[in-house]
């Protein structure tokens, strides 16, 4: 639910004088994402996405995130393209906050996904690592090994109001992957939050991907294992390996894994799931009792975490090296 | 922040094989509204609303809604116009909610009324009311002087922790409306809930009238009574009467008002303040302490009550009888 800052016409109307997007005709708040403000905006030249940035998001990444959606797009990566102003400037500001107009995608985002669908995801991840290859600006990932134990730290015993001992598991895999992290594996740029509601699909047909905001250049298979996560368990918690197999075959017939980055999959899924286990911990912990908007369940990433614990080969997550 | 039911592609893409509207393109759950759930809805046909009914709107009350939306659309007033299914049935259900499809109306609303909005209103309002004369279904108002009876009941003495006093204030205007409401002035359909989010204007023009959702049948000018309270007070809290005067005259001049009606102005205005500030009242004493969704402030309209208390004669309003 995700309208922070409210804007009103007459800042908007004076803010799109400096667009060539003709007269404003509506503007809506939409209840997606949860970092920014976001507007469904309808002008004489067609339908956009106008994006508050709030403060989650700093503002010297902006150029980072808006770059790589233009490079990407101009890539033949479907992705929002950002609108630029009549200066050629995609970034302004509106209501006090950085603000940038993107150009609306269709597609709705896949509440239960099935095989094709991470066959289609797979394959589309590749190509966002290729495109992105010589994409000319850094980013580093600030919820990398270093990022995590700041998040720990940060949940501190409280995790154990979570679930009884979570702070010593915590503590304990967040030592094993200190010195176990494979940096030397191939690096690029990563979507690093590629989860079902960041694609859409248009019947069968993967139309887009959406949200760069926490893109970041990392270990490129670790965005594969970050997918692995999110699109191919069960609700149940269980794995579905044909799933992953669909996943892992069709980014692999795009770009090729070496041995190396196969072999590093159980690690890098170990790393995902603690990542995805820590922020929605913390967040679990900071939210305010009563509140209307419920936290992403933490437990179901320790299950995952768990799982992944207990492999040790990546054909075990449907492809051999 | 109205997205109270999620919506899977699969359920909606069910859905829609009722309407001839084409292929699903998006949606996108909107941050608008209090009662229902609204998405954004895009086929191959347009844009569109969807909007699902949650239970503070009663099932039985929705042919009435949506009757009178295709009513009005029909008689030339802009407002969204019901979609009718392959049936030729605009109420259906979707995810165990009942749920109609409607027209995307252009338009924003707008955070600070101009006397020029006003005048606007004004004319639309009694466009709507001589519009509706001849629909055929009947609704009772629930939020009539028995519905304030309840809400002051359900807040009971815990009125006072909001303000000193106020449970004996809220006592004493019921007593004074309950023997003054004028239930003889002339009848009709009327929106009961024509605040500035529900008026849409693109640039300086009135593009349409949205939420019908408290629509019923009772006093007209007791509408005209809401909209002074909704749109002719400044921030401060002081009463505009240039507001006034242009909201008031652009509604005589579509449909004239008897003297009755002019004279009951100051009394209607009361009702039509203890009304809103019983509503706020108890959604203020009801919400969970720490919820992100905060209500609305009910001191504001015990200020334009007492403003009204001191009113005697409707040209303090800015028209003379």
């Amino acid at each position: 639910m995700a309208v922070y800052t409210d804007v009103s016409e007459d800042e908007l109307g004076a803010f799109l004088l400096n667009y060539d997007l003709g007269e404003l005709l509506s503007f809506k708040g939409i209840a997606e994402g949860v970092e920014n403000s976001n507007f469904l905006l309808h002008t004489k030249a067609g339908y956009y996405i106008l994006t508050l940035y709030e403060k989650r998001v700093a503002r010297a990444d902006l150029p980072f995130f808006l770059g790589l959606m233009e490079h990407l797009a101009r890539k033949g990566i479907n992705c929002p393209l950002p609108v630029k102003n009549k200066k050629g400037v995609a970034l302004g500001e509106l209501s006090g906050r950085p603000a940038a107009i993107i150009t609306f995608l269709d597609g709705v985002w896949v509440r239960k996904p099935q095989v094709a669908h991470c066959a289609a995801l797979g394959k589309v991840l590749a190509q966002f690592h290729l495109a992105a290859a010589d994409f000319s600006i850094e980013r580093k990932n600030a919820l990398g090994p270093a990022g995590w134990r700041k998040l720990a730290d940060s949940a501190g015993l409280r995790a154990n109001t979570v679930f009884d001992g979570l702070s010593k598991i915590v503590g304990d895999e967040l030592h094993h992957l200190a010195s176990a992290w494979p940096g030397t594996l191939p690096r690029g740029v990563i979507h690093a939050d590629l989860f079902p509601d960041n694609v859409f699909f248009i019947g069968d047909r993967l139309s887009g991907v959406i949200d760069f905001y926490f893109a970041c250049n990392d270990v490129m298979a670790y965005d594969l294992a970050i997918c692995l996560n999110a699109w191919c368990f069960e609700a149940d918690g269980s794995y579905n390996v044909t799933k992953g197999k669909a996943l892992l075959s069709a980014y692999n017939a795009e770009r090729k894994m070496s041995v190396d980055e196969l072999n590093a999959l159980p690690l890098l899924a170990r790393s995902a799931a603690l990542r995805f286990l820590l922020t929605r911990l913390v967040d679990w912990l900071d939210v305010p009792p009563g509140a209307l908007v419920r936290p992403k369940d933490p437990l179901e990433y320790l299950r995952k975490l768990r799982f992944h614990q207990r492999i040790e080969h990546a054909r075990d997550y449907g492809l051999a090296a």
